[in-house]
């Protein structure tokens, strides 16, 4: 039976690597900085494949794979590329062990390789490589690509999904023939992450541009979109960047236009990752453990039976499966939890700590009556609901809960967000109530870094929605254009 | 356009290559022995994970992700685990890369790893270095866990799908209570991999078990299915591991039975890999291309407009759109060609070399008569149907196709197996003609080895239809209870 959590308000980030533990997600390997996905975690994961993949397919993209190792020297080719990853690569030295003589193996030192192979940390090297030899002419753009994959970034500091030295993501590379299609698709990846993150995750986001030091190494535009979390921390959770021609240069990628003039090609690269599972954890659960939105629950229903006697059990599990058959072809998954090694408390702890949308509970009584106890995880309400309408009520549930999170998320965004004037009341805020807090800035790295070393909040995004206004920036007074988003983040 | 493949007869093995290039399956990268799997080949690939995972799933298996790297000491901990694998692991001995002050990259030397880490080549010891944790009483058990990844082999010698340095696979790993249910469970995955291999790629396989000499490392029985292809080499497309306590003694995985007492846990372990794309391409292309089973081609049916205005274009299109729609509604996969930038004849080559199954081409005749004109492609055989029937007659085809491609693929197996009874006769076989051989064998590693020595062919299993019958070993004359399989293999 799993143990009482942390308390949020007691120890926020506590209570988040207890959750994780305690509901199966995940938990640390005997690999530093590793994590294993555990099944309750990955089947959560698989359900955001599977939404993503089919958005991804129904704009036009296609799946391919390309290598785990990037030879050292590609690295070298976009200058800014290899600043930005080369201080956190896994490199394979050598591809031989050898029996040391003892009972265990060492490396075998005859078997080094000549050019050293770097575990992909990202793969615009390994992609734009191969995209010299697909592209020749337009008729082979837009050419719209994605690939699921593992990478590798060596982290010093690592959380459970937050941030961990290997993690399993998606990465689109597409290449266009013009600047304004490139940005385009650029945009409509971001929408579609948006959309993703709002109608899936049940979270609120804002979309934005990165400011220059924040950019995707290489890119020429990095778009993001940013949430809050509980604790008034912002996260990234997805990015979408416009690499205009830097890797079509470095990797000589031309094409012939319809009119015979070769020109570079123009490139977006795209990524979400497993990080998301944090963002869903930290945005909707509570100190009774995770709360999962209906779309992405791999069980939206489940049914505890309730009983003392063989005859008993026998009573409600036929009423039960029936009532699972009657969800089932309404499209709903539902589990039927029959195990009698349990008790209906133990499961009933369970579910909550998985966060299963909806519980339904029914005894020998329940039978008699007609009905079924229904709870709700989003509320923590309970109700007696009629064994006829239940079927009906569930699959209205499914959509109440859906909104109902988005609804408690977006109110709390909007509570914890600020708009503040001066460099004092931005202090002030961050030290009393945290979250988003929008201000003017004069657009140099130098008072970004300032603030960011006085404060740790950094600009999460200036947000591609915000209205043009004349303001002066809260720290150098020197003129703004607008307000940009701050805030301390993950 | 395709350049014209070389034919089977001439060069079976340069065709091959030529077809996965051509085919736009996979391409070499610039990283040595690891290929690009480019879309449609990666689209055949997902459609064969689908039915997979669809299968592992509805018997029970969850799927979850371990880590890439495994610490090098994991590996000792089973010995002849090392043995088989310390070879051809590729290592990563450092994280970070440095400046080199000359606009490139050199390792940093101060990040070398106080431990080396190993690319996963198969994931044993990192995951049963996981059970040890999850796995405490019966109540825990069976542990029935499937992983998706990539993996790493060092190769000297590769050809894309068949052996590469990095391949995908799946990879299950399972924990029982008794040997009887790990024994079981091994046995259950093959009869699934069989399914598999016989009703999606209609390739027929035979059910085997390994000699001790090529059973997995730390197994102690290695069951297998092997497949036959078109030249007369053998391909082993699938393999299930009873691995014994083994694994859970090299990592002291215990757990408490029922009436308390502590045992050792059970283990399997089994996959299958992008290789199942070799032996899909081998048994069923042509000269013309690729031959794609109905149930695993990403495009079932092409539609190809004739056409020489924008009048007729528009004329044909408007019936192959509402085809496209009535087979789409049966749930036939298709695509409407209607790309101005390629004729027809293009169109058609491009079809026949991607293993399209069916192809219906509609012309301002056609539309004027009602009918298409249909090709199959296993057949290469062309008729006019008539349009109100074509959805059905399709919908029927994709049956029909399925079962004639394992028709001919077990006509193909029954005419390229032989039995023999003396050496002499089983070299005059693989001279001649190949294919699979049934013959008595003593039952030892030297006759196996003389036989692998002397003329390449190697056990390929004992099969599980195998009949007990007296016999003598066909190179020793000693007794032998069952005929074994032999064959050259990829």
């Amino acid at each position: 039976m799993a143990k009482n959590l942390t308390k949020r308000s007691e120890d926020y980030s506590k209570w988040y690597n207890e959750l994780v533990l305690q509901a199966d997600l995940a938990e640390n390997s005997g690999v530093r900085g590793c994590m294993v996905i555990k099944p309750y975690g990955f089947s959560i994961w698989e359900k955001m494949q599977a939404e993503l993949d089919r958005m991804f397919k129904e704009t036009g993209h296609q799946n391919a794979y390309f290598p785990l190792f990037i030879p050292k020297s590609y690295f070298s080719k976009e200058a800014s590329h290899v600043d930005g990853f080369a201080k956190e690569c896994a490199v394979v030295t050598h591809y031989r062990l050898k029996d040391d003589g003892k009972g265990g193996v060492v490396v075998d030192p005859d078997a080094k390789l000549e050019e050293e192979l770097i575990v992909r940390p990202t793969s615009e090297t390994i992609i734009w490589d191969t995209y010299r030899k697909w592209i020749q002419s337009y008729r082979d753009l837009p050419l719209l690509i994605n690939q699921w994959a593992n990478v590798v970034r060596w982290e010093m500091r690592t959380r459970l999904f937050l941030r961990t030295t290997e993690f399993l993501w998606q990465e689109g590379h597409t290449a266009h023939a013009t600047k304004k299609e490139a940005i385009a698709e650029t945009e409509q990846m971001l929408d579609i992450y948006a959309e993703f993150a709002e109608n899936y995750m049940a979270i609120p986001v804002v979309k934005g541009l990165k400011t220059e030091s924040e950019r995707f190494a290489g890119a020429l535009e990095t778009y993001c979109i940013e949430a809050l979390m509980q604790d008034g921390k912002a996260l990234q959770a997805g990015t979408s960047h416009f690499l205009g021609q830097n890797f079509a240069k470095a990797f000589d990628v031309k094409f012939t236009a319809k009119d015979g003039k070769q020109d570079y090609v123009w490139a977006s690269s795209w990524g979400v990752s497993t990080r998301l599972m944090g963002a869903l954890i930290m945005t909707h659960s509570d100190d009774k453990g995770l709360v999962l939105p209906p779309n992405l629950a791999p069980d939206q229903v489940v049914i505890v039976p309730i009983y003392r006697s063989d005859e008993q059990f026998e009573l409600v599990s036929k009423v039960a499966n029936e009532v699972m058959s009657e969800l089932r072809a309404k499209g709903v998954r539902v589990k039927f939890d029959n195990r009698d090694t349990h008790k209906p408390g133990w499961k009933f702890n369970e579910y909550e700590l998985k966060g299963v949308p909806v519980r339904l509970a029914i005894g020998p009584r329940d039978v008699e009556n007609g009905t079924l106890e229904l709870a709700r995880r989003d509320t923590l309400t309970k109700e007696s609901v009629s064994r006829d309408d239940v079927s009906d009520i569930v699959v209205a549930l499914m959509d109440e809960i859906q909104k109902n999170l988005y609804k408690k998320a977006q109110n709390h965004r909007t509570e914890n967000t600020s708009e503040v004037s001066t460099y004092d009341e931005f202090k002030e805020v961050l030290k009393t109530k945290g979250g988003f807090i929008y201000a003017h800035w004069d657009g140099t790295n130098e008072t970004e870094e300032k603030v960011k070393k006085e404060t740790k909040a950094t600009i999460r995004c200036i947000p591609l929605d915000a209205k043009d206004e004349d303001g002066i920036c809260m720290v150098t007074g020197k003129p703004s254009k607008r307000k940009v988003l701050f805030a301390k983040a993950y």
